[in-house]
């Protein structure tokens, strides 16, 4: 007979009763419930190294401020200190296995970080692991702490540093589509609103226009991450202070910032902002704007290069793989496509995030969890969103200049430039003619002997169509 | 001096206190609070005459079933049910002058109908105005119902007139689609697949397919319509039924049957159903599918209209009104645009409804009216849309079928039609050495000698490409 | 120096180039692009083995019925058939790594269906991996086939399969609460509409009022996941059934019939049928009418359990672990706040679904990936948050019916049961008197000499009280 | 016979023809042409006036820079501009009788202000309407403009002004919550997280939270509001500026501000900024925040006030209609109820101006008039709601303080505070008995003799529970 390996176990016990916990767990009871409470989702703490990064830098602040209150000594607060140091050095990562959808506000969250805190504490400070006596999960790392501060905070934290991850990725697309911009800036093509023929542009300015409201995000980012580095740290329960002493908050607030050289603040209603959740609402807002961008310029990618013979061809694509199974030859958009994708996917995200925004309920929001797990996905599916659509396909894109040029010779719309000559009413009839006996305009105002050859070709010449010009001339009738 | 016109006026009192209703008023003091209390939208229940009628089929079988039960004299009963009358008869319905979205869970519309009801039926029983002694709003009107079951069965009623209202509207559009399916059939046109040239099909088949897809969703709306039907008279205030007599709610809603000559049910659970508003969930997302695939059809109208020289162009939608106010000659496809706004609108509304549903707390649901207000909103702007959509846009569509016709021949994507003679990995060989020379892929089967003319004219004659076909033919290598 | 060990590969190749596949893969070179077009999501398709298997169930039925049409050999056949078969008892599904959400509109997914069968067919057939002459993942395995039919088809499976799955699950649920019904069917407790005190009611009406919303929606679920029974096999790329031949589609759809026994049916109009995913849309929309009934559901569940003290506590909910950090003894409603937030993301897909179902275009849907993807995580959510729903919070709660008939007999809202003897007018004076005095409504009839004692009783039984009676008593005055 | 009355007429053409125009019209041919194309919603643009001012100055603006360029007379720049100016005056608003909701992408309001401003401006110059020869709507109200800059600056000016007019609308409901915040200063209360006793609080505390927490979105919805600001006038049909001269944008961007005060500026990349609508979806998400935060606190007035006998009573809500049709005496907070579906209604809002936005195609989006008039609606539904909200409920408000003290004595919740003294693990154990038992925590604790009766009236006084305290207090084991 096969002897069973025994893991060996020691014994932790809470409100709710005692169980044995695995002796290699850094964890505690705590997060034991909370992993046979919570078996719902795809998303575990330990996938989101800067979120737990957060919960390390909160710990790390209250001990600082706790130590100068005397409230923890020295040794205590540094095993603390080194412990979370460790954490932030990528080590215990894997002692984080709740799921982030959770109940209880963020609870199983804030004790599994108190818990492996402690006990990597306790083996720092020469202890056995479970002497909570020496350095305990709540009365130690907690100390002067709830989940209602403690939680949100390590969010804030979490989101804040995602948010400048994020940046580079959607800037390098932002410079991607530049780049794009000035290497077709003498493309000339047909502008089109509402899918019909206007007036000719350059495909750079196409791709610079992409880049341009891309730009603008981020803007609208950097202020709605601004209000992460507001947080309730001094709160504790539910923004009153209890257990809390006089200064710890601000004392904190500053350890926060030493610790990361970020300009943290304190909020200035800690009542009122400790059922508030409305950063996270405002920022998964502000990546919905992106998405909606991106989805705009996806589908502009995605129709400009339709074809390759019945679409309307203006550039291409790079080729990422045989695009259909039973169509030989056929290559399709993927890259954009999957782009299109993610961005409904955050844009679903937001809402969740909005209705569980809107389900906080006097001192507190229960449902905070998963607005932190919608916002943490939608930033990671986002950076590799932009990664894949700029390095598989803006940066291969090609042009058909050729394609793009005989548009604008054979349109219609460049009777618009005529307006400021002949009047909008005289254009009109031009533009009727033209459609009507599929005639060009050009010879249609030469034939009408509206204008001279030389003038039509003043008007007509791509660099006067492409930006404001003043052209003194006038009708021969 | 100018005399002042008084206008005369009655007393009335309630819970809060006493007030002067103008003598011209069929509604009470109750409509004057809720007038005052909810200045909030542009909708009013005036100008949503199904729902008043709902209210008046629902307050007439309630006097039939108290009537019945001798909780109401014969002269009461016959007073009550002529008033209603007259309301179906579309009078008094400028009587309902309160907003749609107001507090109280439809308690001020419930009592407006109760008002309206009671005053008018007195002047038919001989009294004046406000002798409530004689048929009350409350105790005669509203005999053994509640807001909590009268009301939400009066959006019942009026949502499955509206219901029925709806459905020719778009079986109008569908017929519209079916016979430009019709007039299309012969017309060759190139299929595209990801915005990416496909393989070949009728104009006629991207019609019908519109048809097709719409025709699908009068089963869904049936379905969803199906729960209007059953109702919960007799739960008065929360389920249990209090201040009724055994036996009530059945000869009810018998009494609904009769008067409308639709199926009602009672809900078996009247407690549940009570605090229960999915019908209207449901409803709304019904409705919001049928958006979906309304904008999916008005983006492809617009797509394949696209042009008329650097779009698509495979047909052309009716001209409706200049498309610029500075591009001359230019047409948009304004139609297809405005129904697009409407899917939009109707897919924000259907959210509020499902985050008004999700707000139902113990035994009711206070949100039921803005639900009501936006399903009563969504089908009359489906109408609307419906309506302009098909007289205004696909009645009057042309299609240009020469140009179909040359996407096709021009196409790489007959390719496909080799496959089974020739295996995916040849027609793959075929279909990119076309991309990269430009020649035409007859022209290269040929040219590679792989099968005669004969048999590449049959596979590739239209006929042959646009249903599945059986083809004994085999390659020379 | 150690010798890094090299894998063993075979080189395979298609319309972009040439690669090296792993000796161990079963997968082909298509799926190797795709895994690195596509690093996207935490999702990926090894972990969804339903819609492995209805991949599995659509490749054996269009092998069995291309056998029919000769199209395969015996051999060929049945070796795919016999892969098929072991994919559906559960091998090879580590052999599907990509992601699920993928640009393509499936394409990834269905050419790693044919690749992984086709290589595990040539070994059955005793030939190599990559021997694709014997049976190519096009030419066979996908004989008769494009993504555009196979891949909706397998999902179609795949999620009237989950379907199955879940409903289950919901029904446990459901019996939960109709346990508890039973359970708590004597315990009398206050009826509240607006919040606000409203009438008597039990505690088994309740619970038995939720068991019954619930029911309602296994109907709708069923009417939604019917949809997934019409496929649209033989449609090929667009509809129109190119490279198939007359009968496939009929022989198709009869033998997913043989292989499933489920009642599927073929689409009327493939051609609309091939780019609309409003079957996904519906069912999306089904489990958020779920969802926002379980949201109601839980919220009334955190709102009468709550206190312990300072709050409504007419049930407990089982203690799952300590609530607080900082609160000792708090116990939080942490399983019916895990279940609101799998609502919350539920809804947010459905989103998701909507707005990627609305954006089909000509023949296809290109967003198909990220709509399946979300329905299948939906389910999943659900079936994790309903048993644990279940089994760690509704099983254990338990009644405080000392406290619910406290509530009760203080209440002001037993008037009502006096309207049908005294009227609502007198009515609403005894509770407005009983507002501001303080004094309960049984001594305030009694003091005013309205009912005799023993008529007072009768009314205001709690038997009375629960269900519609007639009562032969009059007032005094 | 009685003589039908003909209306005058003038005759009007425009590319589709020839129509008939009332001759008291200021509108021409294209707005009746909108009038009957678009028969869509209740939203009609004459309810709307900041959006005409904003067409008023965008006109008066392009005229004022086209008179400087010395494309427009002395006489025409000032007839137009005293027309402009009357329609600021108020003047004319009858005259724009077109839906708000319409396809063209805003040319049938573009329209509508060029005709009623071109015919004012005739009548003014002494011409009879319709001489368009002197001033036409295209050639000179419309002058070096397209529906495509004109429209979303007309909307970004009226926006800003709606921004602007309801500021102080929220600002008044933050002022009256501050107001209660000072009034109940002194009540302490029960706090709760999760719906669960927590520790104690004030009820000043949980006004000034409201207060606090609205006030942060003063700066969000101005961050939001800021975009408006930016215009892009000068791009004409694209963003390219065809038929503008050079400086024209830049003059009439000057105007604007000359015109308005207001520190109007030109889009850095006009082509990007041609198609992009994301300001109003940011200003659509800003007011969604705000929706998200008056739910909050609605529902938290309402849960608070709940009762008046088995709810948590906390403070009672002025009583506004009678509650129910048949609960005689029943009030419910009618005017929160009535603000939450408001709020709904404007996250529906949201989601309708998301799905617009990201609609854009090309150089343009189409679908911009129902995100105006989305954003439009939103605003006004949120002032009344607002109004309403402060004058009919929050100012009202009463407290029960008696009711709230008794809450906190009776708690377990306030065994917090002894943390920082006694420990968590042994607060918890005389939580656990006080719950088990019934008993109070006050007594436990001086029964298990683990404080003096001294210490513990410090720990457990209010003040020290209401802020962070510094305590010297050892317990004796």
């Amino acid at each position: 007979m096969e002897a069973k390996e025994v893991e060996e176990t020691r014994i932790e016990s809470d409100l709710i009763g005692t169980r044995e916990i695995p002796a290699s767990a850094l964890y505690g009871v705590q997060t034991l419930r909370g992993i046979e409470n919570f078996p719902i989702s795809k998303f575990h703490l330990n996938e989101y190294p800067l979120f737990i990064n957060g919960l390390a830098i909160t710990k790390m602040a209250a001990a600082m401020a706790n130590h100068e209150l005397e409230l923890l000594t020295k040794e205590q607060k540094e095993a603390i200190v080194t412990a979370c140091q460790e954490i932030l050095d990528g080590k215990h990562h894997e002692q984080f296995p709740i799921d982030m959808i959770q109940g209880g506000a963020g609870t199983t969250t804030n004790m599994n970080a108190n818990e492996v805190i402690a006990n990597r504490a306790l083996e720092i400070m020469g202890h056995q692991r479970g002497e909570y006596q020496y350095c305990s999960p709540n009365d130690h790392v907690n100390c002067a702490q709830s989940t209602n501060d403690a939680y949100p905070t390590a969010i804030h934290i979490g989101m804040y540093y995602s948010h400048l991850r994020f940046l580079p990725h959607l800037q390098a697309l932002i410079d991607a589509f530049h780049q794009k911009g000035k290497e077709f800036a003498h493309i000339i093509k047909m502008g089109r609103t509402q899918l019909e023929d206007a007036v000719p542009m350059t495909l750079g300015q196409t791709f610079n226009g992409f880049a341009s409201i891309l730009e603008d995000e981020i803007r609208h980012l950097n202020e709605a991450a601004e209000d992460f580095l507001t947080v309730n740290m001094g709160a504790t329960a539910i923004g009153t202070g209890i257990c809390a002493e006089p200064g710890y908050a601000e004392k904190c607030v500053a350890a926060l910032g030493k610790i990361t050289q970020l300009p943290f603040r304190l909020s200035k209603d800690l009542v009122g902002a400790t059922s508030d959740t409305s950063c996270l609402v405002g920022y998964a807002s502000a990546l919905k704007r992106v998405a909606v961008k991106l989805n705009k310029i996806c589908n502009d990618l995605r129709l400009l290069a339709s074809g390759p013979r019945c679409g309307l061809g203006e550039f291409n694509l790079p080729a990422m793989q045989p695009g259909s199974s039973i169509m030989p030859g056929k290559v399709n958009p993927v890259i954009p496509e999957v782009m299109n994708q993610i961005c409904y996917k955050v844009i679903g995200n937001e809402l969740c995030v909005t209705m569980s925004g809107e389900a906080a309920q006097m001192e507190l929001n229960a449902m905070e969890p998963v607005m932190a797990q919608c916002c943490f996905e939608s930033v990671d599916l986002m950076i590799n969103g932009l990664d894949t659509l700029r390095t598989r396909c803006v940066e291969g894109i090609t042009a058909n200049a050729e394609h793009c040029k005989t548009y604008v010779h054979n349109s219609i719309g460049i009777v618009t430039a005529l307006n400021p000559v002949i009047g909008y009413k005289n254009s009109t009839k031009i533009a009727k003619e033209a459609l009507e006996t599929g005639k060009s305009v050009y010879d249609l105002v030469l034939e009408h002997d509206i204008l001279s050859k030389e003038e039509l070709d003043t008007i007509l010449s791509p660099e006067n169509m492409l930006h404001p010009v003043k052209l003194d001339i006038h009708p021969k009738k």
